[in-house]
């Protein structure tokens, strides 16, 4: 072999990027991979388009089902996103035994255990490194590089759009809303539908790969627990930063007794975090691991070009297997853990009330949370008469006594309403 | 192949990580793996010293030159540390076609491209992840993740013990000495000869092999300029930080007009910069790649278990090669690029100078810099009478220039002495 000729499905950003990069440093790749890489097939859905891009017209197709099936494409890379037609065309690749670099997160969360079993079963490789968290290497790293390891938790910053609009409201003091339309306006937050990202769909899709690989089980993108920012305030970013806090759209996979818990939601995390000095649109994985200790791995979350170089640091990898006629290593579910129920978590709760500005109403609530066995830590009153607030910090509780809690606030005397209520990550692992 | 049976060379405190880890995740291990591990032979020095490990004692032996030639060993790992007598084994395992996981990272950014050779000879692998920043990965990311783009630069905090020393220095405002002698006693630097930290030869190693990487060339050891912190002292650190610098020890690997510059430093580095917020003992690794843009990887730099979960992961990857029988990715050089000179670094400086309190010296100084091509950014009078002091920050200027300026200062009327000179990095690449 003297050519290895790459199939590509979809011509968007990130497939743009690819384009870019490997006309860019084709020489560079072609001294690495050991072999040259060309891309002969494009498939988009407009072919009148002109993309600008160094390939010549006749590379593209709007048959997508030819671009996986031709006896002259060796490698496909996925790249036009979805789950209906991309999954299709996937499974149609690994059937003609084509190795597939993908960006699909979505994909690989919800079908990731069965395309790698159609990708062991054909004897090929599926890899997926540009899916999560961009150009930042994190797939590589858990599967081969703590490959010796045991991954105790993985919190991550996987979502570009709601990192930016937190710290824009955090620096700033600004709202949600104004924030989001400015996002928006810049192309930071898809319009006018913004809720892939603020609704935390993207992140909870990231969790879950990441989930799979940390703790060598197959854990798909229901199992996920998902809150987004979109009630995020203000005045929840003042309380935290007083605090000596930092809200953050986290997703956490975490084993606790041979179960593992997947989640993510807006939290507070401790401005001392390495995560916590991660601002804008960058993305950040943090790993705690039993022999390793704690790692961080940060970068750009998003992007034509970063994620174009994940996409092509797998091309590599797959195209040094091809040329040695192997594989590289399969994903590990030997641990085949299942997924603990939101309702056992134990961390510590942020509990913001509207209340009555009138005595009693501090003790009224006090012993609602006592009687829900949910412990306060700290307790003060924010503003006065119709703008009354009580601010609470609770220690450790049980997720099901905080929800049954916050229930039988709604009902308590003085209270008017649970205006918010969000987890504060502490040391402890939870 | 039902066990891939495990030589070792030396058992100190990275070999003792090892055989934690592997004895409490051996399951794990074997799963990932395919294979079960197990550590037949262990060469050490004191046959009779109890290491309190779960391993049997006829495993020991004093005789490493049987370790490497014994045909009940598949895989070596050499954690005895040193060059020499090292080098030889590691090359006698080599030469018997035995992979070798090595944490040495003396021996490989000395001899690294020959044993490189070696092993592509026997067609076996050598692999190094725990020879930089101990836990965390960099070598895989850079070999493979990042194979499909082009790096521009690498800067490293690499060197826990001079890391921990500065930050403590800075978070105290205490001087070199002084908490030097309490790190010597906490045991995070050597007694009594720290030089191989401080003086920097042990980042120097590292950021020679980094070079390696991110440049597709054949950097050494030799290759890197190199200075110590012994001359960092508080008042620097204090000039630093009011001008919104920390003090770091960094190792620099950069490429100009496609040579290599390879350096390692004490650096004023902008506190708003990654790396400025990696305190005490940890190491972190910041890439800027074309594609990727700035990534950074965080974590321990050293210590037993970190240490030997970079050496199992390596050990993994080789055993999953095994039992394909092929090897892993070799370095590509195909860039060969050559060495800068650190004459030709263009960057900022910092220069520090006792000088007599009197009028005219400002004049007699600024004219010095100017006759030697060197801009003067910032300049300011520290102290008065005897211990007046003149600060100094210069605009980007050549090191050649700069060095043939601090000369003619020490002759520049006024001028007591050149109390100290230390580089700035700015925004700009060098």
């Amino acid at each position: 072999m003297d050519t290895i000729r790459i199939g590509m499905l979809g011509c968007g950003t990130v497939g743009s990027g690819v384009v870019t990069i490997l006309a860019r440093s084709g020489d560079d790749i072609a001294a690495r991979a050991g072999v040259r890489l060309e891309i002969v097939r494009v498939a988009v859905r407009d072919l009148a388009r002109d993309r600008g891009l160094p390939l010549s017209a006749d590379v593209f197709t709007d048959r997508p089902e030819d671009v996986v099936a031709a006896d002259d494409v060796d490698l496909v890379i996925e790249v036009m996103g979805g789950r209906g037609r991309a999954g299709d065309l996937v499974r149609s690749a690994l059937a003609n035994r084509k190795p597939v670099v993908t960006a699909n997160k979505q994909l690989i969360a919800h079908e990731g255990p069965e395309l790698r079993a159609l990708a062991a079963e054909a004897g090929v490789d599926l890899m997926y490194e540009a899916a999560v968290a961009g150009a930042i290497p994190i797939i590589r790293p858990l599967k081969e590089s703590l490959a010796g390891d045991r991954i105790r938790r993985v919190i991550g910053i996987l979502n570009g759009t709601t990192n930016y609009i937190l710290t824009r409201m955090t620096e700033e003091g600004a709202s949600y809303d104004d924030v989001l339309a400015e996002a928006q306006e810049l192309g930071y937050a898809e319009k006018p539908d913004p809720s892939a990202d603020t609704g935390g769909h993207d992140a909870a899709a990231k969790t879950a790969i990441l989930a799979s690989l940390a703790f060598d089980s197959a854990v798909t993108d229901p199992d996920v627990f998902r809150e987004g920012i979109e009630r995020v305030t203000a005045t929840d970013i003042a309380v935290a930063r007083r605090l000596g806090y930092v809200v953050k759209l986290v997703g956490i996979a975490s084993e606790v007794d041979g179960a593992v818990a997947v989640r993510v939601h807006p939290t507070f995390l401790p401005e001392t975090h390495p995560l916590a000095s991660v601002r804008l649109a960058f993305n950040a994985v943090y790993v705690e691991a039993d022999g390793a200790g704690e790692l961080m791995f940060y970068g750009p979350g998003a992007g034509s070009e970063p994620t174009g170089s994940a996409v092509l640091g797998d091309v590599v990898d797959v195209v040094r297997n091809l040329l040695q006629t192997v594989r590289g290593p399969l994903e590990s579910t030997h641990r085949a853990a299942t997924v603990r129920p939101m309702e056992d978590l134990t961390t510590q709760y942020y509990v913001l009330l509207d209340v009555e500005d009138r005595s009693g109403v501090l003790a009224a609530v006090a012993a609602t949370f006592g009687q829900h066995d949910v412990s306060i830590a700290q307790v003060w009153q924010e503003g006065v008469g119709d703008h009354a607030q009580l601010v609470l910090i609770t220690h450790r509780a049980r997720e099901s006594n905080l929800r049954s809690t916050v229930e039988a606030l709604a009902a308590t005397g003085g209270v008017r309403s649970v205006a918010n209520v969000l987890r504060v990550e502490s040391e402890g692992r939870s």
